[in-house]
Order: structure tokens, then C-alpha cells, then sequence
């Protein structure tokens, strides 16, 4: 991939790209209301189980499911969960102006978006849009990802990756990007952006949505640029703290011998972890999930712990107004996904996690240190440890180089919004870890992001705020 | 790893193995009989589904699934499946002893082998085996594997790894290689070869098991011996066709360039046809598998194809006979598995295949060039068919570098020997395949075995057969 880490930009400056952003913003007509289950159109309650369907016996579902496990201190559970067995597309069209490679992103509005228009891949779709099952019309830009048409695009990278373990059942969509050498209009709401304008952007809070978060944290690293390189090769210790931990971060990248674990000891300790956790998930009829309950607007947990499940008439558009109603997930409270980061042989090492979710496609996932909900530590009674938090919560101003709030995919989630926070420990803290931790280069994160599967989603989307220059 | 592709070995020459297995073939009393399902122990036909059950509930189970697809001619179908959710043990202990790198292997009787006795890794054991529900005695060199108990080892590789998928559903088990520092005791029926000698004995019909071979397949090309490399820069070409052959094998090995496609276009293809291809699989009861009979004795197809679930009572022994009762499924004829190789650069490059089968794990697995039952062929109606098998069938000799036939796992597998085939195709063979094929290199092909789950049974057991000096 050409060098694309600059924040120059002949096209829209970063501070531009907000100002459109928040113009966008107070253009758009957004009205979003919270309505009966039995006031949704084309969604409906299905009699026998109680799940919520669309008539097409497409798009998505919300199920129950019985949960058994031996991971973590909760051995039995059952919750409702999305089921979205489709595997969409989560695609970029990249072109080289200039010898830098520019990225097609868009300025898109979700119902569940905190701040209604977020930043978003060129082209975000299910297979249902896709194949039009609502008939609406064409997604822009479909055919530079299917191949089909007439266009000619050249596939940089094809990933499948999974999204949130704990709320889909193992959900899973295309990332990809292309490039194309023709000329391209861009449409309204479309601009190209550098990977360093984007990575800029997502230094503030819920501007980037979750698909461009994870379509970008694909980029391997053998894909940055020779000039990156480069200037690896030159880097002097740097004249601030911060430019020191970028320097680290970017040889934690490059660097492919200096690491505590061989890739080989990694696979051993997975397969392990694989081995000894078992996850066992059967389908239960949703009106039989214990301990939730069913209203006309919503299901919740009895305590109002974790999520409910809402349904929404939703109004968006500009000169033409789009109107439709759907279910959503609302979260009971805030997140946080934390990276604890350790320089060992002076390279970073990140501290990756062992994490068992419900919907999870193979038992665990490589997660943050920190994957939690904010109402486990800030009730009385914890359900479970989150070993890490206390670090976490009370690190130093100076160890944290990365605070910011971004947003869930505003598509099935109501306005969530999690904390992504990258920590720096000391040299007291200890290369021992417990069991389902172990501590990994950048280079070798981005080695299991390639074989898919491996790291989840909040992991994929600290790594892809992970600045180097 | 440390040099082990020497067939020399002051402990016990290659052809002495072939006479001790032999000897201890003589020496076993064994007796296999085919009895009626309602005689076995301890293994119950529910009432309800008619699926074959062990009255602990563990081991293993026979059931029926629906399986509905777009992958091939045959969209829609019932049959019988293994269904075994414990991951077991296949695990070798080596030791070095004077810088050669020797593997502890064991003389194994299985009820299903063709030939009774057959060279298996030092532990092969299912969860219910090493937890000891049939109350047998603990397993032999367990500790090693599971870390537990007083001894010391050091793991080598520990990987996940697929099983038949037109048989098992979704089964995987461990593949360990341990190495140990201190003296050993070697047990009656073990002894010490090297990784050149297994791979010598794969030239012979059914003398390794298929538990060694998918753990030796396993070993990456990281792992081969120093001097194989200093070998390799000093390579000649070959003074005979076969020299030259393994040369170009050792190349494929050991070379990271001259590959005809980057590892991240294989992940895309892989991705596109994961995406493309749908494989939903829902259990169905037994009783009600469409096509499929049931008598007293067995279950088989009503046109005999595929194979068939019997009961049999086995004896066996040596001073001290063991005897029980089993269910094992029976194959109804031999298969071809066959990988297609072709010098593209100068360099080996297999062709493989993206293969569904009902049983897997994630739609797809990287098959073998042509992997299929003989009876489709021979047949007058082809079900399916079956792309290079043309080619196969009508190589001529010089072209057949390996030619074996091989057991399947006589643990579940009734007497099943399949032939596995490397072919070496001539220059006019087009490089340009179908959809669903594509050609890899043996270090591309090592590194997508690492990652688990990509390279099924079939290819890992011609891979294993591979030999370079």
C-alpha cells in the first residue's frame, strides 16, 4: 500500500472533514422515536417463540439463546441475541493521487448514531441491501466489491471478521479494500481521505464508525509505507514522551524479532485456552429467556443490567425522506475497552486477552485487556472480576496516550458509545500475567487479524487508533 | 526443531520396524465381529431420534443432520454424521539424543485398522479416554501432554486441527509434539524413530495411522533442521527425475518468493468462497435420514453409496485380552485423494482446492486437487463431478511421484484405506484453474496449517508424505 499516513491533503483538510461533518450534521432531518414492538412495519413478533422477524426472512433477528460454559464465574445463562447469519460487506475503494493512496469515505447517518452522521466505508451492506430484498435501490459503488459491472478494481485485502460476540451470534462480515486506477466520481457525501487524516479523526470522539474502525485495523503491516520504513530506520529516541511511545509503537509494528512469545507459542496457548473452555449455545424460544422481561416497547434484563432490546420509527433524509421502523439494542450503560502496553526489549507489547463471549465462532477471541461494562464495577455487587480495571481506572494522565468515546454500529445499536483507552505501565508492572492474558507486538496482532477470526471486534478497533508518526 | 530427516537411527532401523510391526501383528490375538446394534454394551439406540448413543453420554454419537447448500450439484441432503464435541490428544514425545531430533511412536492396535497393528503418535486419546469415564487405566505418557503430574516437557506445537467433514461434524483435536530433556522410560510396544524414518515407513501401504500423520503435517518449515537448509544452497539439479522432484519440493518448502500468489490473495480467495458458499447444517433425527435404511446389523444408503454405521464386538490382546463393543462406520469403497503439483518459477506449487463438506467447521476447507469415493466414477451416473480426476486416473507412471494407500482412524473407521497420490504435472498444464482451485507453495501451504482450521484431514495426510531428502 502507498504512503498514506500523512494528514496533508490536497483534497479536504482534517479540520475541514469535521466542519462537513458537523454540516452534515445540521442538515440532516433525523427524528428517531422509541415505538411498540406491535407497531413495527414489516417486523413482527413471532407467535410460537416470541422472536422479532422481518417478513422478508431477511435483514436480522433477535433470538434467544441458553448459554454453558466453564469460562468465567457465571456457568449458565440464557439472553436474547441478533441473529444475522448473512455476511456483509464492509468495503473502501482506495486510489493513488499523487503517489498517495487516498481512501472513499462517506458521510453516513445510522438510527442509532449518537451524533446521527459518522464516517463510514465507501460502501456498508448486508447481503439483503445488497441484493435489494427491501427494493430499494442500488448501494453506490457495489460493483467495484462484487466484481460485477463493468468497473475494474484491484482487491488489496478480503477479511472476514467478527463483530460484537456478545450481542450477535456468530456474526461475521467481509472487509475489504480496493483499488481503483480510473477515475471515480465522488458523490454527494463522499471525500477522499489519507489513513493518517482518518487515524486523526479518530482522536476525537465518535466521528469514525465501528465498520471504518475495523476495515482499517486489517491493514498488515507489510502494506505501510517504504517511506514509514524509512524512517524507522532514522528514528532517534523522541524529544517527547509522546513522540517516544509513538516510536515505540511503530517498532512494535515493524520490528519481527524482538518479541516475549514466538507466534508458534501464541497458537499453543490458543489452542489451549480453546481446549480447556467449552461454550455450549442451543436456541431457546425468546419469550422463554430467564430473567428478561417483555414489555410493549422493550425486552430487558429484570436487574436492567446489559442491553435491551428496543423498537424504533426512524425518519432521515434531506430534500427526500427516508422513513422506516426496526429493532435496535440499547445498552444499559457505557464500556470500556482498554489496552494495557508494556515496552519489553524496548518494543511494545500489547496486553492481549483470552475472551469467551456467547456468540463468539470459536469459544474465545483475542479481546482488550479491559472489555467490560461500566455497571459491573460501578454496582455494589461485581458478577465477575475484570482483572486490569483498577489499573485502568486509576492510571496517570501521563500513561494514557489514547482516551476517546466511539460509537457502535449505529444499525443495531441505540447511540452506544464505549470508552477505548490505550494505557502505558511502568517498568514495575509484571511480565507475569494470569492464564487467559498474554503480551503481543503490534506485528503480531496484525499477523491473527490477518488469518481472521482471531481478534475481535473492540480489540480491531483500538488497534486501528494506534498512531505512529 | 533439530535435524530429524535422517534415516539413520542406532536404536532401530527402518527395517526393523516394518518387522516389529509385523512380529507384533503375528503376536496379537484379534477378533472383529460385526454384531447387531441392540447387542452392544453400554451403546443405546434412542428410542425418540434413533441416534446411537454410550450410556455416559461421552465419547462419541451417531445422529442425522440436514444439510442445504449452493456448493456443488447437490443442493440439499439428510445423513448420518459422527458427532463428537471433545477435543482429544494426538501427541508425540521427541527427545534429542546426540543433535538428532527422535520421536517417540507406539505400535497400536485400533479395532477399525486393516492390518491390526499400525505406527501411532505416543498418546492418542479422546477427553472421555484421558478423564477415564470407561474407568480403564490412565492413559500412557499423559502427564507430558497435559502438563500436569511430575514430568517435565517443553511444547513444540500445540495445534487445532479439522477431521473428516464428510464423516465428523465439525470434530477437532489436538495436535501436540513435546520434547523432553530427561530420560524417558520406553514402554513395551514404543520406541524411538526419526521424523526421516515416518516419513520413509509413509512409502509403504497402512503402516503410519492417520493420528501421526495429520501431527507430523503439522511441523512447520520453520522448524526443519539447519543443515537441511545449508542442503538446500547447495542444491545441485538433481541426477535423476525423483532427485530432482524432492529438490523442487525442498524449494517449495524453503522459498518465500517465488510464489505465483501473496498469502493475502489467498485470504481473499478464501474469504470470497467463505462468502460465496453456504452450508447450513441442522441435526434431524436418525430414524428420519431421507434415503437411508436401517436393519438389524447396520445403516446404510438404500443405493449402498457413501457408507454405512455398523456394530462390532472386538477382542484383543496380547497376555491380556480386552473386550467391548463399538459402533464404526464403514466406507463403501476406497477414495482417491490427490494432489496435482506443478513447478510454476521453478518452484513446487500444489493445487489446491476449497472444499465443502457437511461436517465442517467454517464452510470451507483446502482440500487435496481431486479428493472423492471411487464409486462416483465407477459408477455409470456421476453425481458430482469431479474436476482432474481424469488427469489422475491417466497420469503416466514417471508423472506418479507417491502412490499409497492409507488408513483412516480404525477407531471409527471400519477397515478404510484411501489412495493418496502426488502427481507432477507437465508445462503444457494450464496455470489457470477454476473457482474454486488455486495453487499454493509448500511454505504457504505450512503457514495456513499453523493457523488451524484451513487444510482438511485429506491434504494434511498427503502433505505429510511429502519427502525432500
Amino acid at each position: 500500500m502507498k504512503s498514506a499516513l500523512t494528514e496533508e491533503n490536497p483534497f479536504i483538510s482534517t479540520d475541514e472533514v469535521r466542519e462537513w461533518l458537523k454540516q452534515r450534521n445540521e442538515a440532516v432531518h433525523v427524528k428517531i422515536e422509541q415505538v411498540k414492538f406491535a407497531d413495527m412495519k414489516q417486523w413482527y413478533t413471532d407467535p410460537q417463540d416470541g422472536s422479532i422477524r422481518h417478513e422478508s426472512g431477511r435483514f436480522f433477528s433477535i433470538e434467544g439463546v441458553r448459554v454453558k460454559t466453564n469460562w468465567g464465574n457465571v456457568p449458565e445463562w440464557s439472553q436474547p441475541i441478533i441473529n444475522q447469519p448473512e455476511v456483509g460487506i464492509l468495503g473502501i475503494i482506495t486510489k493513488e493521487f499523487n503517489g498517495i493512496l487516498y481512501f472513499l469515505m462517506q458521510a453516513k447517518i445510522e438510527p442509532g448514531n449518537i451524533n446521527n452522521v459518522q464516517l463510514s466505508p465507501t460502501l456498508q451492506a448486508t447481503k439483503s441491501n445488497y441484493l435489494q430484498v427491501h427494493k430499494g435501490k442500488k448501494p453506490l459503488y457495489l460493483d467495484y466489491f462484487t466484481g460485477q459491472g463493468e468497473v475494474e478494481s484491484k482487491v488489496l485485502l478480503d477479511q472476514l471478521q467478527s463483530e460484537q460476540g456478545a450481542r450477535f451470534l456468530k456474526k461475521r462480515n467481509r472487509n475489504i479494500i480496493v483499488e481503483v486506477g480510473d477515475d471515480i466520481e465522488v458523490l454527494d457525501d463522499f471525500c477522499w481521505l489519507t489513513l493518517g487524516q482518518i487515524k486523526k479523526l479518530l482522536m476525537y470522539d465518535n466521528l469514525v464508525n465501528m465498520d471504518t474502525r475495523t476495515v482499517i485495523s486489517c491493514i498488515p503491516f507489510g502494506d505501510y509505507p517504504a517511506d514509514m520504513i524509512d524512517f524507522y530506520k532514522t528514528l532517534q529516541p523522541g524529544t517527547t514522551e509522546s513522540d517516544e511511545f509513538k516510536t515505540s509503537l511503530l517498532m512494535s509494528m515493524l520490528e519481527t524479532e524482538r518479541h516475549l512469545h514466538e507466534i508458534d507459542d501464541i497458537i499453543s496457548w490458543i489452542t489451549r485456552l480453546k481446549t480447556k473452555y467449552e461454550l455450549d449455545v442451543v436456541p431457546v424460544p425468546l419469550n422463554s429467556v430467564e430473567h428478561w422481561v417483555r414489555d410493549d416497547y422493550s425486552i430487558y434484563h429484570e436487574l436492567k443490567k446489559y442491553f435491551s432490546v428496543i423498537a424504533v420509527s426512524v425518519e432521515i433524509g434531506n430534500r427526500e425522506v427516508r422513513s422506516w421502523t426496526q429493532p435496535l439494542i440499547k445498552s444499559a450503560q457505557e464500556g470500556i475497552m482498554a489496552f494495557l502496553v508494556k515496552r519489553i526489549n524496548g518494543v511494545c507489547h500489547f496486553l492481549v486477552q483470552a475472551k469467551l463471549e456467547a456468540g463468539n465462532f470459536d469459544i474465545i477471541e483475542l479481546a482488550p485487556t479491559v472489555q467490560c461494562l461500566t455497571g459491573n464495577y460501578r454496582d455494589g455487587f461485581k458478577e465477575y472480576d475484570v482483572p486490569f480495571l483498577d489499573y485502568v481506572l486509576n492510571a496517570a494522565p501521563k500513561q494514557v496516550h489514547y482516551s476517546t468515546l466511539q460509537s457502535e454500529e449505529g444499525g443495531r445499536f441505540f447511540k452506544e458509545q464505549n470508552r477505548n483507552i490505550i494505557i502505558e505501565v511502568g517498568d514495575d508492572f509484571p511480565v507475569d500475567v494470569p492464564e487467559n492474558y498474554t503480551w503481543m507486538t503490534l506485528n503480531q496482532v496484525l499477523i491473527f487479524i490477518k488469518f481472521n477470526n482471531y481478534l475481535n471486534i473492540e480489540a480491531r478497533s483500538l488497534i486501528s487508533a494506534a498512531r505512529f508518526i
